[in-house]
C-alpha cells in the first residue's frame, strides 16, 4: 500500500513510500487514516489512491498534541489540561514534570483542541430591548445567532431576554431571573448607568462575564463593548446634516421618548455628540425637539402635524434612533419635499425612505458583526482562553441614495 | 478500545461504544481514525481517551466521496473526475454508470479536495500600473498576496508584472510577455479599451481567463470584474463637494496626466460621473481643471501656484486619483484654509491630509478586498469549479476626519 507522507513545510509536500501498514479496518467502506506528530499518513482500502489531506494535517496534529505531553510525562491528560490551565488537583512532581515538557515543546495550548474534548456546556443570556422584526434589533440578533451557529461545536447555547426599553423596573426584573439561570456569559445592551450597575453588580458577585451591546458604560467594566462611539457619530451627524442644510437656523430633534425616558443611552449620547458639534460651529442655530411616543405611532401623525403648523420654517432633522422611516413617511405622506433629514440605522423602512429621497443620508453601524462578535468574544473569554480587545467601535458607515446599494450588496 | 462516533446532527453528538477495532498500526505514538461516509471514528493507540473531532468530520467525508462513487461505479477515481468535469477518455459505458450513481448520490463535487489530491500547479499573472510602496497599488498588491498565501495548498503561484499607465506601448509589450508565459489567470489593471483588447483577444484566443480590476471594461467580458463603479462614485464625490462648497460657482479638477493620457479608467469614469452630477444640479458652475505631471511632482508647486494667482476664488477641488496628498500637503505648505478638497484612497498621506484638515473627505474602495478577492475568482474558476458573480462593486465609502479612524481600527 502506498501511503502519502506530508510534511509541515511551508510550499512542498513529499510522495514517499512508506512502510506497509497492516490493514487496520475490515469494516467496509472505511479509510485509514495514521498519524503521528506534525505528519499524517492517509491511506484507503478500497484502492491506492492517494489523499493529499494537508489541510486536515495542519489542523489535526495541532488537536492531539495535549495527549502527546501526557505520554512523555506518563501522566493523564486530565493531569495535563489541569496543569496548562493552572487547576488544582495535581501533585507537584506530576506538575513539574508536565511543565519540563511544555517548556521543552514550547507548548501552545490549542484551547480549541482541548474545549472540543470538554464536556462542558456553556450557557449565554441575551438582554436586549423588546423589538418586533424588521426593528433595529433583529439584526443585532442575527449577528448573535449566526455565531452561536458557528460555535456549536462547543457546546454553546443562548437564551435571548428582553426589557421594555421604557421601564427600568423591566430591566432589573429581566436582569434578575438572568442572575437565576447562572448563565456563563451575558450580552447586554445597557440602560441607564445607575440601573445597569445594579444588575452588573449581580453579574459580578458570581464571576459572570458580560459584554456590552450598542452602548458602552465604561465605568461597569465590560468583558468588552461593542457598538459605535455615539457621542462621535452624532457630532458626525450634526456635520453631514449642516453641510446639506444650508447653514439653517433652525432644526428639529425627534425624539422617541415615554414618561421621560429616552430608552436608549445611544440616544442620549449622540444627542450629545450632535449639541458639542452644534454648540462650536452653529452656536446660533436653534434647536427644537419632537418628541413621538414610542408605543402610539398612530398618534405620531398628530404631533409631526402639529410640529409643523408651529414651525414651518423648518427645513433640516435629524432622529438619533432606528425610525427615521416614521418622519420619512409622514414627510411622503404629506407630500413635504427639500426637508433634510438624518437618521441611523439600514432598516428596510429606512432605506425605502432613503431611496424615495424623504431621507437625505443614514448612518449605518454593522449590527450584525456586534452581535456575532459579542458572542465570539465570550467564546474567546470562557472557551479558548484569548486575548480581547476591551473597545470594539464599529465604523461609522454614511450611506446616501447614491451608495446605498453598493453597501448592501457588499455586506451580502 | 472506545470509539466515538459523531452524528452528522446539527447539535448533539452521540458517544457509544463501538465494536472493538483490530489495533491497525503498531508505530509508535500514532493516531488511527477510520472513517465512513457520515462518521469519523477515532480513537488512539496510547489510551482509550476520545476526541471529538465533529470539525474534521465536517471537512472529510466531503473529500472521500468521490472514492466512494469509484467504488460503487467500479471505475478508478481517474474515471469519476473525467466524467465529473466533463472531459473525455471515459467509454460511454462507465460514463453512464458513473452518471447513475452521481445522479443517486445527488453528488455534488468537492472541488476543493478534487484540487488536493490533483498535481495541477497554477500561474496567475497580475498587470497593474507601475507603482512605488505606499502608493494606492500597494493595498491591491497586499490582498493579491494574501488569497496567494490563503490558497496556497492548491500550487497556485502569481507572477506580478507591471505597465506604465502612460505609455500605452508599454501595456502592450507587457501583454505579450504575460501571454508568452501561458499562464492560467491573468489579473489585470485596464488601460483604455483599444489597446486592452489587444491583450484580452490574445487571452480569450488561448482560453486564459482574465480579471479585471479597478476598472471595467464590461464589452472584452472578463471572467469577473472587482471595482468601484466609478462614474457613480464621481457622481457621489461631485454631491459631496457641492454639499461643503455653499453652491461654489468654479470648481477645480486636479488631473494626473501626461502627454494626453490620464493613465486611468477610473479617473476617467469618475470624472465623467462628476461632470454628470454638474449639469444635473449646477449647470452654471464653471469647472476649471489643473493638470499635474504624474512623473515630475517636483513641477507641481510651480503649476499649483501658477493656477492660484490665476484663480483666486476658487475654495473647492477634487482629484479622481488617489493623489490628493500632493494638492493636501500643497495647501498645508501654503497655509491656505478653507479650500473644500475631495480625493480618493486611504493612502496614509493622503488620511494625514485628512486629519491636517487640508483635505476635506476621501472616498475608498477596499482595495485589499478587491486584489483578494480576484485571485479568489481565478481559484473558483479554475481550482473550484463554482460559480463566480460577474460584476462586484466595491462599496463607495466616504471618509471624514470623525470617522476614518474607527473605519481604519475596523478593517485590520
Amino acid at each position: 500500500m502506498s501511503i502519502l507522507i506530508i510534511n509541515n513545510q511551508p510550499k512542498q509536500s513529499t510522495r514517499v513510500r512508506a512502510q506497509r501498514y497492516e490493514y487496520f479496518c475490515n469494516y467496509k467502506n472505511c479509510y485509514i487514516f495514521a498519524m503521528k506528530k506534525n505528519k499524517l499518513l492517509l491511506c484507503s482500502n478500497t484502492n491506492n489512491q492517494l489523499l493529499r489531506t494537508k489541510q486536515a494535517m495542519d489542523e489535526l496534529p495541532e488537536r492531539i498534541r495535549i495527549k502527546d505531553i501526557a505520554r512523555l510525562a506518563d501522566v493523564s491528560v486530565g493531569t495535563v489540561d489541569r496543569v496548562i490551565h493552572g487547576r488544582s488537583g495535581v501533585s507537584e512532581k506530576s506538575k513539574k514534570r508536565v511543565e519540563e515538557i511544555l517548556e521543552q515543546l514550547n507548548y501552545q495550548p490549542n484551547m480549541y483542541a482541548s474545549a472540543l474534548a470538554s464536556n462542558k456546556k456553556y450557557l449565554f443570556v441575551s438582554l436586549l430591548p423588546q423589538h418586533v422584526e424588521g426593528e433595529y434589533w433583529t439584526a443585532v440578533e442575527k449577528g448573535i445567532t449566526d455565531a452561536v451557529a458557528a460555535f456549536s461545536d462547543f457546546n454553546i447555547s443562548i437564551k435571548m431576554c428582553y426589557y421594555d426599553a421604557y421601564d427600568y423596573t423591566s430591566f432589573t426584573s429581566a436582569g434578575n431571573a438572568i442572575i437565576a439561570e447562572h448563565p456563563d456569559g451575558v450580552i447586554v445592551s445597557p440602560t441607564i448607568p445607575q440601573i445597569t450597575r445594579n444588575f452588573t453588580d449581580h453579574l459580578n458577585e458570581f464571576s459572570i462575564p458580560y459584554i456590552f451591546i450598542d452602548s458602552n458604560i465604561p465605568d461597569l467594566h465590560p468583558l468588552a463593548f461593542y457598538g459605535q462611539n455615539s457621542e462621535r457619530s452624532g457630532y458626525f451627524a450634526a456635520k453631514m446634516l449642516m453641510l446639506m442644510s444650508d447653514k439653517a437656523d433652525e432644526i428639529v430633534i425627534f425624539r422617541q421618548i415615554k414618561e421621560g425616558i429616552i430608552g436608549s443611552n445611544q440616544q442620549e449620547n449622540r444627542d450629545k455628540g450632535f449639541r458639542i458639534y452644534m454648540k462650536e460651529h452653529f452656536p446660533s442655530c436653534r434647536i427644537t425637539e419632537l418628541n413621538l411616543h414610542p408605543k402610539y405611532p398612530i398618534e405620531d401623525e398628530q404631533l409631526l402635524d402639529a410640529y409643523f403648523a408651529e414651525h414651518p420654517e423648518v427645513t433640516c432633522g435629524i432622529t438619533f434612533n432606528s425610525k427615521v422611516h416614521i418622519i420619512g413617511e409622514y414627510l411622503e405622506k404629506r407630500g413635504i419635499k427639500d426637508f433634510n433629514l438624518v437618521g441611523y440605522d439600514l432598516l428596510k423602512r429606512n432605506v425605502t425612505c432613503l431611496k424615495n429621497g424623504s431621507v437625505s443620508m443614514l448612518i449605518a453601524q454593522q449590527p450584525e458583526i456586534q452581535g456575532y462578535n459579542s458572542i465570539k468574544a465570550l467564546c474567546d473569554q470562557l472557551i479558548f482562553k484569548k486575548e480581547i480587545n476591551c473597545i470594539n467601535y464599529m465604523p461609522i458607515d454614511l450611506l446616501t441614495v447614491e451608495t446605498v446599494d453598493f453597501y448592501l450588496d457588499f455586506q451580502k
